[in-house]
């Protein structure tokens, strides 16, 4: 196993900046932690674009539409434009609606949040469930009628989850045999401003453990968001690098899609799983600390 | 593997009755259907009685204490006393008291209903969360203080459960290596009135999954479940026989506990389970149809 090459003098960052024309960032623990900016991360991708490098955000969060993340990096004054954003939302709602062909006359059942509906609605897929004030209540059995026409749950990380919303989502699932089964993303946990709490995966855990079947995941690592990428941004995989702070999101997202891979130390992984007895089998091709540090590359 | 045997004639049933002492039994599934009584069951616990032996009625309903259990027993026109009746919400609250040895001063938070927290202040455990309404609300991180006092997170079936139960236990878990986790039981579903719904293990798979440890099971086929039997019950295991439609609980919770099992087939399992290419591994000592077939021992 090679191990990453750890970046520290100018020359490396510049090389960094000749070799690749698409950056494509992860967000939260490389651009920021929750609603607090990273130092130097405006500076760095200002360098990006005045080098005409195509940038693009890739993120697993299910929760935000394109348009309503677009808003957070307007609220932290970093420029983005919603054409260069791909959240697993989205590439839940393309998936159903491209590679999955869900008929135009089925729904979805949602367990999620205003921005997986926002996306689904934008594919032109009709949807239930989700934000319905009456799937907080508590479940009555007895009264609930399934849609026929429903044919795919779709699961993202929900705040609002109920016992209402698992109980739907399983019996279509589990009575209905060609019902599609899809998840935003695998995360366990996402960093809260407050430290972690339980991700999209950990919220759709208990239709997996009661289905006894996975899900198709839409969001980083899977090969669904990079196709999603594809479709709409023009680039070359051998001049293209990702970045990210997790190895099992992030840096397996890049490798598995054949793209140059480097790790941050700003969010999830820690200096000790890549380095030394206990690391990773999923090695980055490149480590600095921090995005800042391409600075030096000006 | 040896194929269990199948009941039908009086002499079989005539020869079980004197072999055994004392019968454990599953209730939903065995005894009742949801709030259908199974017919003939009645006669047959009656028999039982009649001929001196012991009953014992051992559920994973995490959801009822023994006392509230007991009523449904009434209910049903069934005859039971709770110092008869296991639940899982009792064994855990004896494991986290007796075998964990959680100390006096500690305190338990827990995901699960009325008859968990009634259980475990039965046993003199404090505890928070649960049916506390503070826990439906939406999850305010900012305003989240974690009780220092908590050493143990109990998670049964939940029918309100909610995304702030959920990041109050993982953060309880997560933080503090000490804290013990303990789960009332696994099963992934169980059958309601009107279907199949997401059973205590599943409403358990989200910290599974954000925590990547399991739970210490407390009801069958866990050890756990007996040794609360043991306790109060005075049986020889040779001469004792439990009785119940599930494989993979009732009959593996007998077996591993070197006791004899009956499996009924009025509850979850099919007989295709049992017989031909695709049946368990988990084999029963005896099949027949229903409890009621036992009338013909009288």
């Amino acid at each position: 196993m090679t191990a990453p090459a750890r970046l520290s003098i100018a020359s490396e960052y510049a090389a960094l900046l000749v070799q690749f024309d698409t950056w494509m960032f992860d967000c939260d623990g490389v651009l920021w932690h929750g609603d607090r900016l990273i130092p130097g991360v405006i500076e760095v991708l200002a360098l990006l674009r005045k080098n005409d490098k195509k940038v693009v955000f890739v993120t697993n969060n299910a929760t935000k539409s394109r348009r309503s993340y677009k808003g957070k990096f307007d609220a932290l004054g970093v420029e983005a434009h919603v054409d260069e954003i791909f959240g697993s939302a989205y590439a839940a709602a393309v998936y159903l609606s491209s590679v999955a062909q869900l008929p135009k006359d089925k729904k979805v059942y949602v367990i999620g949040q205003a921005g997986l509906e926002e996306e689904l609605h934008e594919e032109g897929i009709a949807f239930l469930g989700g934000t319905d004030p009456a799937d907080a209540l508590p479940f009555d059995a007895a009264s609930f009628t399934p849609d026929p026409n429903v044919g795919a749950v779709v699961c993202g990380l929900d705040t609002a989850i109920s016992y209402a919303k698992y109980s739907k989502a399983f019996t279509y699932l589990s009575t209905n045999p060609d019902c599609l089964f899809v998840a935003t993303n695998e995360d366990s946990t996402y960093p809260s401003a407050h430290g972690l709490l339980p991700g999209a995966g950990a919220i759709s855990a208990p239709l997996r453990y009661a289905l006894g079947r996975d899900p198709v995941c839409t969001g980083k690592p899977a090969k669904v968001m990079l196709d999603c990428v594809k479709a709409k941004v023009n680039y070359d995989p051998k001049r293209t690098i990702m970045v990210g702070d997790r190895l099992n999101t992030d840096i397996l997202f890049g490798k598995a899609g054949g793209l140059a891979t480097l790790l941050v130390l700003t969010g999830i992984t820690q200096e000790a799983e890549i380095n030394g007895p206990g690391a990773s089998h999923i090695v980055p091709d490149y480590v600095t600390q921090s995005l800042a540090d391409l600075r030096a590359a000006a």
